[in-house]
């Protein structure tokens, strides 16, 4: 529905076509093809390229992650990393603690591996630690999964003071922590609080954290490229996992990532990155202010690509297929918050993208969307 | 060990770096550079590029596997295919046959996902029928793996009788049937029978047969791309479960890839390889008629890129640690039987490969495990 003439869709989470940087993966394909010889076409290492994991491990010191090439292996991105650890740690029946809305694709590997996801709650801050204690002592679960910088769809960032906190807890019931981080880098106001995987470490490693981190989000999504840093002995079994998986990832695509990542322009390249999407979150929020004030109430995200807005009681909470047909009837698509559910029960939740749409589309979604939302209050 | 100077190596299972086709790939780079919009860098479908899979049934049609572009789903390589099929079609306890002797990799992901393997005898003609017949009804496996064309360890070919019994056993069963086929365009004196997957289409679909392929062995390995064909309802579910795996291949590697299987260089590129490679079985098979005919008995491979070969019985059965140390002392490499095995016990049987060296370390290798096998012989 979102290719419709006329429609604006908000629903999709796929980067600004226009912010993806062309010219410099067309750089990096010619400096590989430039060096390209017959050792390049056979089969590689499954642990990933060494001048990739060197550059990968440098990329985690600079955002104080330790850890050598060693300590790395590279994914067939970022979801992969998420799968293989779903199958390393988690035993049929498993509990796995979650946040309550959470990215659909790790849902579902947790539960091709067999995890029964244990919700925990969340507010503007992130994972409510109250909750997550509570949760982790009644379910028993001994693995965590989260997103603690603007994670999909709430968008939402883990305060420090939680972090801190969390950490201890992990400690406490001897539980691993999965930290996804690709929304990280995008942050727009300040800089996020250092990850779990750094805090840890400063810490002393009281906790068992994995760190993921992304190039979809910062370089390109169809290079399918992440990077997993985790200790020893889940990081042994992480690639046992991988070489039966896919033996290891595309050779030419990890040269193609590891000349960029060399490359000095990374960081202006982000810092574009965040104020671009800055000034498209700002598009949004600003309309949206504008004309759902009285039927969403949302707070402003500080980074990602997502504002995680909850309808006003006169709204009805519809099922997944309603907000199809009010995305047909209005010309704006969302997402229903039941997608992101750990259950697939109606929410009074939608996710709204400002990631893909131009501003000028941005503004024109929102219009539509308060219009729909009125439409509906008033029928109720 | 490998790499120890002076060392020959029949232990490995890589393609002749000599005969990939650099050239070829860095004609491919070139053009998809040439053509490379922002478009090509988003997120792609989980299914595969729309001109690979274009390029890739008119592949499986070429080989007799009927079916359209909506048939097929590209892979991670075929490994990847084999570890969804896995996921897909195995639960938790369920037997599975297996080839007694087989590709430890695709063990591994049968294993992963909770598989028992069911091992079935072969010969010289492939998996012998009456004990898959035998087996089948006893364990109640309702999965078959095999691979019918020279497959990694025994090199055997399926012959064309076998494979319409296989075909009607395995619709009396109900067993699904995944035949992988990496080497099956690497025939050597003449065409294999046809797949079993154009067979049981021939034969109006008695049984359900998935088919995998891989380029690794007919362009490059590197490019980690398969392609796997499969009835309706098994291909949405592992379209699901690559959804979770890596949402989708890497979309460069997929266009280098469509671009040279769209190329008429094709068949001229698999004819030669053909010859190459059955000129080194041609070099290694020869010495070992010279040096090792005392000492081992094999048959001489059809195609493929191995030669399984039997010690002796004044050969003792040795464990895997004692032919590292001969390996070391005789300055050959081969890998014992038991890596192979669906047991891991010692096995009076070893793997060569004349896939790698070139024809001269051939020879020298044939002659070197001629002499060690000797000392083997006199000191037992």
């Amino acid at each position: 529905m979102a290719g419709l003439p006329g429609m604006v869709s908000l629903a999709g989470g796929h980067p600004d076509p226009a912010l993806l940087p062309l010219d410099w993966v067309r750089e990096g394909l010619h400096s590989v093809l430039a060096e390209t010889q017959a050792s390049a076409l056979q089969y590689g290492a499954t642990e990933g390229l060494p001048a990739l994991r060197d550059a990968c491990a440098e990329l985690l010191r600079s955002r104080g992650v330790l850890g050598g090439s060693d300590d790395v292996v590279i994914t067939t991105g970022s979801q992969q990393g998420i799968d293989l650890l779903a199958r390393v740690l988690v035993e049929p029946g498993d509990p796995v603690a979650v946040a309550r809305f959470n990215y659909p694709a790790a849902m579902q590997s947790l539960r091709f591996a067999g995890g029964r996801l244990i919700p925990i709650e969340s507010d503007a801050h992130g994972l409510r630690i109250d909750d997550l204690d509570h949760q982790l002592h009644a379910s028993g679960a001994r693995v965590l999964y989260l997103v603690a910088n603007f994670g999909n769809p709430t968008g939402d960032l883990l305060s420090l003071e939680r972090r801190m906190q969390l950490l201890d807890i992990a400690a406490r019931h001897d539980v691993t922590v999965i930290e996804d981080d690709p929304y990280g880098e995008l942050w727009f106001d300040k800089a996020p609080p250092a990850s779990l995987a750094a805090l840890n470490r400063e810490a002393g490693m009281p906790a068992r954290v994995v760190y993921l981190a992304s190039f979809s989000k910062i370089v390109a999504p169809a290079l399918r490229l992440g990077v997993l840093h985790a200790p020893a002995d889940i990081l042994r079994a992480v690639i046992i996992a991988k070489q039966s998986a896919d033996i290891h990832s595309g050779t030419l695509e990890q040269r193609v990532l590891a000349t960029m990542l060399a490359d000095a322009r990374l960081p202006a390249h982000v810092a574009g990155l965040r104020t671009a999407y800055a000034a498209k979150r700002d598009a949004l929020v600003t309309a949206l202010d504008c004309h759902c004030r009285h039927t969403l109430s949302y707070e402003r995200p500080g980074g990602g690509m997502f504002v995680w807005v909850r309808t006003s009681p006169d709204i009805p909470v519809l099922p997944n297929d309603a907000w199809m047909a009010f995305g047909q009837r209005h010309q704006v698509l969302v997402v229903p918050g039941a997608a992101f559910s750990t259950d697939d029960a109606p929410q009074p939740w939608l996710r709204l993208s400002f990631a893909h749409p131009p501003a000028p589309a941005l503004a024109i979604g929102a219009e539509r969307l308060g219009a729909g939302l009125d439409a509906l209050a008033l029928a109720s």
